[in-house]
């Protein structure tokens, strides 16, 4: 029997990973603690193990584990990959070295593993994140709002997360896509699913421009319980959580209060008191929600917290150990002024999408920064690896 | 040299104080030390004292102390209490039984008296009001608010409080009035000057179903400071303060920073984030203020103040102490079931107006309850004096 490994993942426990987001619904915390137990490989041979031979899986009822078995029988993991691959996605794992390793903070709940499109790095996107979310069926205000946030948010080289749902969260992921900026939709359904159907061009621009993320394996449809659960992806992925419209009971307060759970910060744009769409978000003010009205005040927020902010207290990656693609993008920037993200990538040799996802890398690392339209280097000694003195 | 009293105040010290209202300017602290060091009859004697003669005042400058003695020379304050008088008014001091002692928090800046129009006591409405605040230039949204705040803490028996300026200020009067509810406006000029001009038929009305209240005398004129030193009494008067509509910097978050400042609870209905008039309770509501959307959750607010609420530790008064006019009110009300405010009126053999005014002094003093448009005797043995059966 094999056990899992913190360091990097070997294949064998790839593909078990893989196979176990075909066989456990996200959040599934009795699963999430067998996966402590036998390891993902251990624990898809005991539920591939023909019926009748005794297996060590306590927990749910046997008529439940039944149904775990049925669907380990049916996996095809390495069709599961391919099928991703062929959309240029890739399946990451715990103990890869693009791991969010926030989403750790969701205990036996973790995602076994996440289905990704989009060029960039998820680990280093979400070091400096902000989830955006409210209503699907929003008001024009409310509209407005998460557009000028999510346009906002990337403006000051902050990656906006969001559900791609109609609403608040198209409009939040359009705002940072408008504006150049990077941008995450967390599915509840596979990466090669467009849900809602309407939004095939915005998730599909988004996995050009920005990441795609999903739990759920190729091919898997959105459920009401799917919704719910992937909201506590966007909490856990981000430093934070602005709502921006919501009625009382809302999808969006489940995100803000898992948000707040784990520890991060929830936010809310107030509305009119008549409206029946910001009585969620007031609700949530009147608890323990900071009140902001725009970029700048959420940026003030989500800045504060010391132990997420990688420029306070995050790893400090020497310069040596970016990969070619990263220095690529940081050699071809000026050692004084911007440049913006087309020029980069002309310099670089590489495509503005390829760009934009590495510059923001860069940036949640500390080596660039982002002024209106333009990226330059970091100034400041909070980095010693990031002088180009030092570097090179 | 008499020294100022504690206890009911006599005719002399009661004209040295309605002159020094043609003295001294609301809020002056100057003033304030001095009427503490001299008392009222010996601060009016040395500011009368011919120049020439050596007088022990300390302070602002001798020319500044030399305006001070212009006007206590001029003041007539028999005219005035007259004046007042025949609109039914009258003038009201520390140490009255009807003084509202919550404006002693105010220190050296507390008023040295209040004119008044109207039946109710205003001491008792006030260990039940709430200030309901915000921009002339109010949005039909804030007006909107504000006139359901003002019916609405009318309806859960509350005063409503505030500075019968145009827009926020005159809903929330109008709001109370049209629930037959008890409102009191606080002027910055004299109780018989209607400014604005346009609410001439609201102030007066006012006068006639709740109460007109000025620090200065009759015929003083409002200046761009005494509209800011008027809303001191607003915030120490009330036991919190909503702010409805405010722009950023504007005299109603004056209002709720003084409430702040005195330990009275602030509080802010949110508004669209695009609007400017909502911009300064944003601002308010990012510091301390708490959240409020309606009359409800401004009640539970307010209601909190143990110290103040009368219910809980406020003073006792046995039913005997109560003068003829309230007693009269109590007779009036059934032993079980509720009367409105017209038959309360017509059993107990007085105007509307009367009744109503008693009605909330009795509600301030737990004796009676409102229930809709019904009154009723006040339920549980919190006043042991309040028994029908003790207390005839």
């Amino acid at each position: 029997m094999r056990t899992p490994t913190a360091a990097a993942v070997g294949d064998e426990e790839r593909l078990a990973r893989a196979a176990l987001t075909r066989v456990v619904e996200p959040g599934d915390e009795h699963a999430g603690r067998w996966l402590r137990e036998h390891g993902p490989v251990g624990l898809m041979e005991r539920l591939r193990a023909r019926a009748g031979i005794e297996v060590p899986l306590s927990g749910p009822g046997e008529r439940r584990i039944e149904g775990y078995r049925i669907r380990a029988q049916a996996a095809l993991p390495e069709r599961d990959i391919d099928a991703v691959a062929v959309l240029g996605g890739r399946f990451v794992c715990p103990g890869d070295l693009e791991w969010p390793t926030q989403l750790d903070d969701l205990g036996d709940g973790r995602p076994v593993g996440l289905w990704l499109r989009g060029g960039a790095d998820l680990r280093k996107w979400a070091l400096r994140s902000v989830a955006v979310v409210g209503a699907r069926a929003c008001t024009p205000y409310g509209a407005r709002i998460a557009g000028s946030l999510g346009s906002g948010l990337a403006e000051r080289g902050w990656v906006v997360v969001s559900g791609a749902a109609h609403g608040v969260d198209g409009a939040a992921h359009r705002g940072a896509l408008a504006s150049g900026g990077a941008t995450v939709a967390v599915l509840a359904c596979g990466v090669d699913v467009a849900y809602p159907r309407s939004h095939t061009g915005l998730i599909g621009r988004i996995a050009e421009q920005g990441l795609v993320v999903a739990e759920l394996p190729p091919g898997a449809h959105p459920t009401r319980s799917r919704f719910v659960l992937r909201n506590r992806v966007i909490a856990a992925l981000t430093r934070g959580t602005v709502v921006v419209e919501a009625e009382l009971r809302s999808g969006s307060l489940v995100t803000a209060r898992a948000a707040e759970r784990l520890g991060r910060c929830t936010m809310g744009v107030p509305g009119p008191v008549t409206s029946g769409l910001s009585a969620g978000v007031h609700e949530l003010l009147r608890a323990d929600a900071v009140l902001v009205t725009d970029a700048d005040e959420v940026v003030e927020v989500v800045g504060d917290i010391g132990e997420l902010a990688p420029v306070r207290r995050g790893p400090v990656l020497a310069r040596d150990l970016l990969g070619p693609a990263e220095s690529a993008i940081l050699e071809a920037l000026p050692s004084r002024g911007g440049l913006d993200g087309r020029e980069v990538a002309l310099r670089a040799g590489t495509t503005p999408d390829e760009a934009l996802g590495r510059l923001y890398e860069l940036q949640s690392l500390g080596f660039v920064e982002r002024h209106g339209s333009g990226w330059q280097l970091a100034r400041g000694g909070q980095h010693p690896s990031n002088s180009r003195r030092g570097g090179a």
